[in-house]
């Protein structure tokens, strides 16, 4: 096994060890890509490693996947199982060979059909969610991380930059939508990191709208765009709210206010703060503002090979959040029926501070178009 | 409630009698979206619809959902939660106004930290893995169902045309995929159905083969594509390998044998067959020729608004299929470490035949490069 394959799964043997459980689970998803340095899909067949607190580990593979699976590096013991026969005895063998009482998974991640089949092959396992331990891991960004978030973001904003000059009154959100998407892999988008909200005027008040194919934009609306490129593993998530033609006061007064939440999150921020810190500033200004009952989210999220995860910037959550931690700054405030602003930036913790590293502008912008 | 809604309801009742369980679960993926007409994200936030077999349904939303979710014209009551305050009273209030004592759930698609929430705010629940019935409402596809499904295939296949014309000797397989993904974007795709498969020379012989940006096609040269467009929330699955520059006689052979069990699959498919009966004839011809240990994957899986959905096309699976499954045909030969060849076609089951929905042709084709 290489050294840095064995040195990684060492970090989740420790994971085990601190939550006193025999062993941790991972399956394909972010986690299981940053353990063993290569992604692999999963879809309707079960795909598991497991890495013992004690002892080596132990992978079930689907045998189509076995070409793939050799290029890992792995040396532990590998349950193989074909779609003609099914993966009930590979099961079998997997929790057999490891001799384990209690398992920690990701919950968010792991589907029930595999905790059904773990506890099929082994009915007295304990299963415990370790979403968070083990997703922890990959909280604070190494430098690598950091670069290949930036290529990202930067794909993501030149593409943004060339949608809105594309922008004429009279398009459907859902045409705005497909220039975007078209702009983001002719920037050198590996993937979308996730479909791309476009939303214009009600729509915007909707956090995870849809495009629309019917709705027309005109002059005076919202328009919300929440999108980001996915490039060598990692999201970029960055949302601008821009007004088309023209702004009215109460626009104006909105964004003003989503903008000061936004700056007060960043006040905060620095090597130590919690997430309960950072979401409570930036909600307390929208909480004094006139437009109080419009908050309906937290302020933001952890962002890295998963578009949404740890740490949840969110009251409550007092933990201390350490340097290199990269979290989306993202208030909004959101009138049903009728308009909602959201600003999202993409922010890297440092020791003494931090470092924004979406760089598009976030002063009020009004498209002529 | 619309009678649209309330009658895709009652079919979900319908399973949960037929199981004899209390209530069925859907969270956010394709059986929710066909359930009630529309398509939600969840990520780290549950999101839950309880549809008893008797009695009136009830939902768990996010609240940041509530603005999307009053569009659907659900009429059953509605448990909402808030990032600040966390998502277990919803549970709770959920779980003791249905006062149900089984729950069958989408095993393929509930994560194990819903699975969790409701075991936590009810702990005699008894879940039940019902993945195959559930879904199984989506495989008889409607004449919408179909040209959705057609649309996305439709768009597929004119973005290969116009990426096979690009292909030079010496381009990356990440180049190539770029091409194509660009394309199909280009030619209307919503999204793309999956992360394409784009590979040459021995990576070809890995079923779910990445892209490299390291490999340089050259002439002799097996590539592999296997993508599709995702449009009106139907995805398409199409492969097709093609040779660069010349082909050997072992890859005409290995080419030549995989399209006869495509066409054995096609020559049994009529409704009421099996999937036992179609897998069997594509891999005995497989099994039959000199290559019988190349032999890796089941032939195919249903197509729909899922990438893999029922039915399954492997050996054993004595389900019958009616009139109106569509299901992708995609024999292949792996030779891990040389090349591998799949085609692969979506096809639908008429009540005296198929119909093949995929028209790209799939005659040997050596590509001058």
């Amino acid at each position: 096994m290489s050294s840095s394959l064995s040195h990684r799964l060492s970090e989740y043997a420790a994971v085990a060890s601190t939550l006193g459980v025999d062993a941790v689970a991972l399956v394909p998803g972010p986690n299981f890509t940053r353990a063993i340095g290569q992604s692999f899909m999963s879809h309707e067949r079960p795909f598991l490693l497991i890495v013992p607190a004690d002892g080596p580990a132990a992978a079930l593979v689907p045998n189509l996947e076995l070409g793939s699976w050799a290029q890992v590096g792995f040396q532990g013991d590998v349950f193989d199982w074909r779609d003609q026969t099914g993966y009930g005895d590979a099961f079998k063998g997997l929790m057999d060979q490891l001799n384990i009482a209690s398992l920690a998974v990701e919950g968010q991640v792991m589907r029930v059909f595999v905790h059904h089949a773990l506890l099929a092959a082994q009915p007295e396992l304990k299963i415990i969610d370790a979403e968070k331990e083990i997703s922890g891991l990959r909280m604070i960004k190494t430098p690598q991380d950091v670069v290949a978030l930036q290529a990202a973001i930067d794909i993501s904003e030149r593409a943004l930059t060339r949608t809105l000059e594309t922008i004429r009154l009279g398009q459907t959100e859902k045409q705005i939508e497909q220039m975007l998407v078209k702009l983001l892999f002719d920037e050198g988008a590996d993937e979308l990191a996730f479909g791309p909200i476009v939303a214009a005027g009600d729509n915007s008040a909707r956090p995870h709208a849809h495009a629309r194919d019917t709705y027309r934009v005109k002059a005076g609306d919202a328009l919300l765009i929440d999108f980001g490129a996915r490039k060598d593993g990692f999201a970029a998530d960055i949302t601008r709210t821009v007004f088309l033609d023209h702004v009215t006061d109460e626009g104006r007064a909105v964004y003003d206010t989503v903008l000061q939440a936004n700056l007060a999150a960043l006040s905060v921020t620095r090597a130590g703060v919690t997430a309960h810190e950072i979401d409570d500033a930036a909600t307390r200004v929208l909480e004094a503002s006139p437009f109080a009952d419009r908050v309906r989210t937290k302020t933001g999220h952890g962002l890295g090979r998963d578009v949404h995860e740890a740490p949840y910037i969110v009251r409550g959550n007092t933990m201390p959040l350490p340097a290199g931690t990269v979290y989306t700054n993202e208030p909004g405030l959101y009138q049903i029926g009728k308009f909602g602003v959201r600003i999202e930036d993409d922010v890297l913790i440092t020791e003494d501070g931090y470092q924004t590293l979406t760089k598009f502008p976030k002063d009020l912008m009004v498209i002529t178009c």
